[in-house]
């Protein structure tokens, strides 16, 4: 994050410049827009050039933007967003251990409602029940989004169904590749991982502080850059399509595609997202093996879920059994 | 809290001096059952007395434990305490901003299940709902337990409740003071506060990784003590019976009795707790008003709790609505 007053021109101006990177925008106009004298201006065109921004100045013309370095930078992810409250407000890190964990605490510090906390490079990234994702360097997206819902507690759960599928959803709109939804919320292409979503709550007795929802998402990450033990696991959008993907407009996809079913969510109920999950669910008449957090294991036919996002499974004497939380396994 | 190897020496000194305190133990005792040097033994006493410890030294006797200091020490709490898991390991601070915010750190961070974040002196209390609780250096109790059920979600606010009944049953066993509960937590003696509770909870997804209970309790502060404008509101047991408690003794027949309670909870569920709850609750029956989160007021009849432990409100046209959160007033 870029603090001060400085910092905050400079944000202005590279968001200006994004917002006209079409044409050029002369010294003079952003002066006066912000209310900052040329020398200051022309000094914050040079620490972005530093920072890697390709940035053309034309005497008599002013300046435009040509390149952004390659990656995530706040300018991007704000400029042109089609959002109500999610990404409104974001906390953009170059470098940070986990945005999840950040989230959690900016969310008791009483971060405002749709605040999103994203980074270039995860160092160590949170997993659903203590299980890593690693994100490289301005190659994938790796963010956490905190959400205040006026919700009772034991609906929260179901935001992650709801995530998962704004997840596919963006996939399917952007590439055109369409992923599976392994319960409760792995998204797979052929049985490899892409997308890792984590849901956690903050809550006071029966009320919601907060829910934070993580979201790591393999985009670029080359097919050779993938770990030998990984290649079978986990792939890319990238390494899957040959295509290399602006994250920036991925991610505004994302929020925006997210916000949409969230609204439907709050105002209709989970029984509005069920139908859209269900259809991208590949889990659903498989044989499963299903361990719980605390080591129990279950075998049986995963049912589907029932109108409250709980996996139903049946064991070979026909009898059903709600799986609240859980890794599921088949072969 | 003391760290190292020679503070861990130092506390198992002291916890030996504690069970020993009736008489005198020779330093040659000591420095054989922690297997360190007679020199190491002499530093760490005068170390301890230098914090406040009456220990007397008396040659070709030993020492012996005379008094401690005012308010709790690491221990005095861990000494005879007769709990399983409840308090079994204890983070004590000579002063802290808040134990809560500390305890809910200490959770996400892996703290066992029973661990008790305890204090004597909370510099920025947190209380329910965002409300403030001062306490006093050494005078009165403030901790908070972590606590990792196998519970539902939904069910987690029970445990508001089940702490409200512990506190009534402690101070009643403790001073014969009869007190009432005010829905859902609060304990008041003739209208005025003597301690309250804050339930937060930690969950990933439909799982719950941590119950975190707050609880604060004014003990000893003097009648003379309360601000003006606190007078009327609030109170201590020592104002009303003119006894100063031993806070680690109380502390301790807290914990006890919490966790009888909080093992018949998960064994039996809430409907155990229910009628030793509705025993003590002051609110049944009133005419009440209810605050909640979001401002919005009700008024009504308040009816009692149902099997969830959902207050349940009936308003002027009879209609029953259940409150989940909320502050609730009576004339």
């Amino acid at each position: 994050m870029v603090h001060g007053l400085a910092g905050k021109t400079k944000k202005s101006i590279l968001k200006m410049l994004y917002e006209n990177r079409d044409s050029f925008l002369s010294g003079q106009k952003i002066s006066e827009t912000l209310g900052c004298s040329r020398t200051a201006v022309w000094k914050h065109i040079r620490e972005l050039q530093d920072q890697g921004f390709l940035i053309e100045a034309v005497q008599k013309s002013g300046y435009r933007l040509t390149a952004a370095p390659s990656g995530l930078n706040e300018a991007a992810l704000s400029s042109g967003l089609e959002t109500k409250s999610v990404g409104r407000h974001i906390c953009f890190y170059d470098t940070i251990g986990s945005t999840q964990k950040e989230a959690l605490r900016l969310a008791d510090e009483g971060a405002e409602d749709g605040t999103l906390v994203i980074t270039n490079q995860q160092i160590a990234g949170r997993g659903r029940l203590g299980h890593t994702w690693q994100s490289e360097r301005g190659v994938n997206i790796a963010m956490s989004m905190i959400l205040r819902p006026s919700l009772p507690i034991e609906k929260t759960p179901q935001m992650t169904l709801l995530t998962a599928v704004a997840a596919v959803k963006v996939i399917e709109d952007t590439t055109g590749l369409s992923c599976g939804i392994k319960w409760p919320n792995d998204i797979l292409y052929e049985g490899r991982k892409l997308v890792g979503i984590l849901t956690e709550l903050q809550a006071e007795a029966t009320f919601v502080k907060a829910v934070v929802i993580g979201i790591g998402m393999n985009v670029n990450t080359e097919e050779s850059s993938f770990p030998e033990e990984l290649k079978s696991k986990a792939s890319s959008l990238r390494a899957i399509t040959g295509v290399k993907y602006n994250l920036a407009e991925f991610v505004q996809s994302f929020l925006q595609t997210f916000e949409r079913l969230y609204e439907l969510f709050l105002e209709e109920g989970f029984s509005a997202i069920k139908p859209l999950w269900e259809m991208h669910a590949i889990s659903l008449g498989k044989q499963i093996r299903v361990r719980q957090p605390g080591g129990k294991v279950l075998e049986g036919t995963a049912l589907g879920i029932n109108d409250e996002g709980v996996l139903l499974l049946k064991d070979g004497k026909g009898h059903v059994s709600r799986v609240y939380s859980a890794d599921i396994e088949w072969s």
